[in-house]
């Protein structure tokens, strides 16, 4: 009787967050900038609508009455798990701060298009300080209900039981590896330079083959599309996955690794039990997951010499101008040398494996001060360039637009979010290792365009699994361990040299 | 005090009509198929909670109190006005009643698609017979909650204050004049026939053309978008107007008024009093108010020779092969003579502006005697035949898929809604003989894209006037006349001959 009730009142409240989801997507893809401001105030109360639904007084006595409810299987019990979870969250935050933060977000990321493109970091600043401020606020209340520090809150809204002990233990891991490994790696690689394919390459051949490989792999076109937007990124529900690249008519090859990279993303998102659609219990497990499955197909699969094997006809056919103008660009081995190519960079998204985790190490340190207040945001410019330096020996100083100011996340309000993509990036070695010695020939089945053994280990091992158990069960069921930095460490040595 | 609650009230409720509006156009332009079932689901969630808004019980006691406040001014008692417009007839309906007719036209719609390609009445009229039988209920309802008769309350749902009795006037007026009149300029076409401009003509080139007379006409893109769908319409919301259109590769003239026609539907939301956004007095008046100034665009303006001389020279440059294989297709003279070629045929959204009337009043006539239960849908295809024979002399037997089965209105439900388009022409040409009577120079403006005098004129006296007041009210204020067809028939002798 209580789970039926419930079952409903998610399942309303699941209805809205689609709608919701959908209207998110079509800010970053279609809204003319004229409407920025209407928009934000229609989200913030469709957010609050929300918001409403999973506080509504009712649900306490169904919640309590569906804990004792003997009838319930497994999953119905691990629902009522989520929807408790989900209530506990929404509770711990009075309604006009959660309105006041997703307005100022809004506007926030609105006006970072702007000021990201003018490289003004002063005129963006009095938009990100509203945020942070809330975000404090937010964190704090959060922090109070679930009894952990304000970040842990944070972090444990994208990926439920990720802690800042867990994080530190992986990256003080990494940090003591990659820095001498990545200067054995640029070494090694010097004797091997990569030759760059020569634009331009056609915005629609391009959108072609992104198109042709992303269904190779297994993107449904029946439950999603591929769009473009400034900022990559996978958005939408289930049924109705949209993924977004952009593109660069001098390199062909970021748009297309990007294309491969969400549609990581949707195929979790496609694979996700249907018959839980709309609950909690239905959804994607958390942002390490959901990240983890995005870095396996980029990382683990499409950079590897396998799929650059069954691609690089299709990259050939796509650009023939190109090819002509440079065939030595084009071949398996360059294409493997471009895509697994080691550089310090300032930009986190076009960034390779090995040095990506210090851009996140970065972000981490500097959004935890944030937060904790011990940073402000004028001096944010400032610590950027401080650690880049450090960590990359990059110098950021009058450069913001490729500095602080580079990514999406801050300026909407996602704090805590960065570490989940080096998290996944574990994970994605640790569920790759795993079906790979569980199958030998995975790798002769990939270089032939053959994705259904992989599909198959991750959809009854990941996908098919929901949010019905933590995303550390859910890795013991699948490897055997705990989420862990090994398998990851011993994947860039094989991939880039036994060093060190 | 009362007031403000409204205010609050229904700004968050025009919050989630944008959000609605967004998804509706999202379903029409962008949607996989496989998310249909799931997005219906989640649209009437979302559509159940606008109506759970509307009858809020707290209204009430708003709504009494607001009606005595003094200290409001005349906008602010319009917008009160509208507010219990809204609440009268959304409490009018049992949610029952709501629930069952709205899932009867769905039915019914999805059923129409197939029995109209399969040109099979019979099979359709068992859904179609549920469907008014339902209607038949919902206008008794309404007619009884509203004073007014069935027929009257569907009426007023489009355009407030419309009723069969001042349609009646009109239609009365059209039907003495337009046989004879129709006859007269068929004959009269004849002695110079029409070069038609061969295709094919690249969709590129004609998004391009559209997109760019669009912007000429005063189409705000920083406020809205042009995209494709299966049927053009205008959707959106006036920060955000979004229009689509279809494009045929064989011809281009379709397409290009289709954007223009949707461009006027655009350019009055774009105009409405943005002071008064989200709240009911600054929403678009009614359908017919819309149609007019679509019309006034497509059909004063747009088919007028004025605009083809301005027009010509895009069109010549849009389509150089198309001018190549055939240049007499497009001097000024023969687009005019195209663009306003009479033809007795049998689809309504295919006729001229001067047969277009005979589509609308056999519409009309057959509704009202379906809603007051004087013809049963069995005998509609015969009763169709025989209007069909004596406005238009065309025979409809055996072909009820370009006969009654054409439209998608009565299988959805949209019953009361055909007048509102020749109203709407009538409204247009009353409106178009002001301006330019106030402003002798207009088709020279015209003529050189010029649009600055009519949409000023526009916008003081139609557009900010958003529902302030009756259709009826603005009309004479802006005219000094009611609705009359008068305009309209020396509209269409000026345009196409003086006779009769």
């Amino acid at each position: 009787m209580s789970y039926g009730s419930l079952y409903s009142h998610f399942r309303g409240l699941g209805h809205l967050q689609e709608v919701s989801a959908i209207v998110e997507w079509d800010q970053a893809v279609n809204m003319p900038e004229g409407a920025a401001s209407s928009r934000a105030e229609a989200m913030a109360t469709l957010a609050a609508e929300c918001h409403r639904r999973l506080i509504a007084p009712e649900l306490d006595d169904w919640l309590r009455a569906a804990a004792e409810q003997e009838d319930l299987g497994t999953w119905e019990r691990a629902n009522v798990a989520e929807m408790q979870r989900a209530v506990a969250r929404a509770r711990a935050l009075p309604s006009d701060l959660v309105e006041a933060s997703t307005r100022a977000e809004k506007r926030s990321e609105q006006a970072w298009r702007h000021y990201r493109h003018e490289n003004d970091f002063r005129g963006f600043a009095p938009y990100l300080e509203e945020v942070v401020h809330l975000k404090r606020q937010v964190a704090m209340a959060l922090g109070q209900a679930l009894g952990c520090s304000p970040y842990d809150a944070l972090l444990d809204q994208y990926e439920p039981g990720v802690t800042s002990e867990m994080i530190d233990g992986v990256f003080t891991d990494l940090r003591a590896f990659l820095p001498a490994f990545t200067d054995a790696v640029i070494e090694r690689q010097r004797s091997s330079p990569v030759i760059e394919p020569q634009g331009p390459f056609d915005v629609s051949a391009q959108q072609a083959l992104g198109r042709k490989l992303m269904i190779h792999v297994g993107f449904d076109e029946r439950a999603g599309r591929l769009d473009t937007s400034h900022h990559p990124f996978c958005g939408g529900v289930p049924r109705d996955v949209r993924i977004t690249t952009r593109y660069d008519e001098a390199d062909f090859t970021s748009a297309l690794m990007g294309v491969l990279h969400e549609t990581g993303h949707a195929k979790y998102e496609q694979g996700l039990p249907m018959a839980w659609q709309y609950q909690p219990v239905g959804v994607a497990r958390g942002m390490v997951a959901h990240e983890s499955q995005s870095l396996l197909l980029e990382m683990q699969v499409c950079r590897g010499r396998d799929f650059i094997d069954f691609a690089s006809p299709l990259i050939r056919e796509a650009f023939p101008d190109g090819v002509a103008r440079n065939p030595a660009a084009f071949t398996p081995d360059n294409l493997s040398r471009l895509y697994t190519r080691v550089q310090r960079s300032f930009i986190r998204v076009d960034a390779d494996e090995v040095t990506y985790p210090a851009h996140v190490v970065l972000r981490y340190e500097l959004e935890r001060a944030l937060v904790a207040g011990s940073l402000n945001v004028n001096e944010l410019p400032e610590a950027w360039n401080e650690l880049m330096q450090s960590f990359l020996g990059l110098d950021t100083t009058g450069n913001d637009r490729d500095g602080c100011l580079q990514d999406v996340h801050w300026p909407a309000g996602l704090f805590g979010y960065f570490p989940m993509y080096t998290l996944g990036a574990m994970v994605a070695a640790q569920l790759f290792a795993t079906v790979q010695n569980r199958n030998p020939q995975l790798g002769s089945l990939i270089q032939t365009g053959n994705f259904q053994v992989l599909d198959g280990w991750l959809r009854a091992n990941i996908w098919s699994r929901g949010s019905s158990c933590s995303l550390q069960q859910i890795l013991i069921d699948a490897t055997g361990e705990p989420l862990n930095a090994q398998h990851f460490k011993s994947h860039l040595q094989r991939r880039y040299g036994g060093m060190p």
